[in-house]
């Protein structure tokens, strides 16, 4: 019996809400910090964490939940720094003035570097052992670092204005947006201790429904409304940004997205079959991309 | 027997330029990240955790030198964010273009997130003990992060344009400088296992030391000429920056150094007296300090 994602994503809300304000020691920063975080958002990638830990007889422990709302902080961290005026400088954010906007360029660096740092705080300062709490800093580290999520970004920039490739595009985005869910996959493989074949299937089903998420996200980026989305729409476009229905059109994205979904669920019934246990909590997930 | 500074620093510097651009997956990532990383400097912070472990019998391996150079990163991450437009606006650093100025506010804001996580990926990738490793990866998240190093640059852009108090101003360079260094020092102590004592001694000589570094720092852009120092001088004070020649007048604040100086000098002391092992090595970091 697990929870549903409603009840996880609460329990990742109240402990961001109850917990970050006391590991910031400067008042503004502390603000700067809190409000991004505590913006909302699906809460998506702890989410998976907690679920993937749940699905394999993991108890949600203080410990656990603290280890896991630390990519929500790293997440958060890349927001801030892709929204300032060097990167994409965008003005608003979930509807709302993103952070420079609301405190000024300095602050807002700051305020995410706060995050990303606070983030390796929170997976090894808790009660897990410490072979659980080293692997999760490596591979954490491994996925938001410059071999992972920042050379995403640095891909990114640097294509800009030039027409990219499929393969290019796809590499772009496993670094860019796949690495961090890859990460939470399988931080909730590490924090229960699974074998490697286990784990795996967790990093391949990850990995799957990180393109499908990347895809889903251009194709909204086409297809609503900017009211439905709280940014500004036709963005990615009007700036020559490499996006899948750039690409591939409309329907040659859908169509991709749909063979991640594939993957994706090839690999949530290899790990029902492997572990003995239902993974069907995952269907919840993949119920996200409506098309 | 204890290896000289210039041997430390020779390792250090050998260590980096070998290993950092193995550890990016992106050409000007890498390029901004070593641009910074490889241009001199005095490497006083992994120089320091590597003659603590050394004083402590400790053996330089390949992993202790991996996650003593960590710090390298992380400090470089600092110095490349606080040169920002949005932060210091700093055109030179080390008589050379700030990266910044090289690369763009964009890419030298990614080049800073990707040294931050690496220093993660470097005390927690490397073969020492997994408790060595999740301690290492706490502490330096506490040093670094929005209670500590983050803290202190907050407070120092909220400082601007205000006078603060005495107290006020060694609590912001407890923060902005002094935790990295209280860092170096426990991180020596933590690799080699040191038991609680001798590691409060440690983060103690660490924390004068800081003080006294800070200081001086203050000290020498007030007396030094720009081609010595590589960079503007009597900046801090035209820019209403609080500094202790500032706050002092020079005579008060060479007496503030001489007597943090004195603190080091005792936890020298007492550090040779509880382990039984000489710490005249320190001597070598306390001789930067010239008036």
């Amino acid at each position: 019996m697990t929870d549903s994602l409603e009840k996880l994503k609460s329990v990742v809300e109240s402990y961001l809400a109850t917990h970050l304000g006391k590991d910031v020691d400067q008042e503004t920063l502390a603000q700067s910090m809190e409000y991004s975080t505590l913006a909302g958002g699906k809460r998506l990638r702890p989410t998976l964490t907690l679920a993937t830990v749940e699905l394999l007889g993991g108890e949600l422990s203080d410990d656990v939940i603290r280890a896991s709302c630390a990519l929500e902080l790293l997440h958060t961290y890349s927001l801030i720094h892709d929204d300032l005026p060097a990167m994409d400088n965008d003005d608003l954010r979930r509807g709302e003035p993103t952070n420079h906007r609301k405190f000024g360029a300095g602050m807002a660096t700051l305020a995410g570097d706060g995050l990303l740092t606070l983030a390796f705080q929170w997976v090894t300062g808790n009660g897990l052992p410490a072979d659980v709490k080293a692997d999760l800093a490596l591979e954490l580290a491994k996925a938001a670092g410059p071999a992972g999520m920042v050379a995403g970004q640095a891909r990114d920039i640097e294509g800009e204005g030039q027409k990219l490739s499929l393969d290019a595009l796809r590499y772009l985005h496993r670094q860019k947006t796949g690495a961090l869910l890859h990460y939470a996959l399988l931080a909730g493989g590490i924090i229960t201790k699974q074998p490697a074949e286990v784990k795996d299937l967790l990093t391949q089903f990850g990995d799957a429904y990180g393109l499908a998420f990347q895809i889903y996200d251009d194709l909204m980026d086409v297809l609503s409304t900017a009211e439905e989305m709280g940014k500004k729409v036709g963005k990615d476009a009007g700036e020559e940004k490499n996006t899948y229905p750039g690409l591939l059109g409309v329907e040659g994205a859908k169509a991709e997205l749909h063979q991640a979904l594939d993957a994706a669920k090839t690999s949530q019934s290899q790990l029902a079959e492997i572990t003995g246990q239902s993974f069907d909590a995952f269907d919840d997930f993949l119920a996200y991309f409506k098309l």
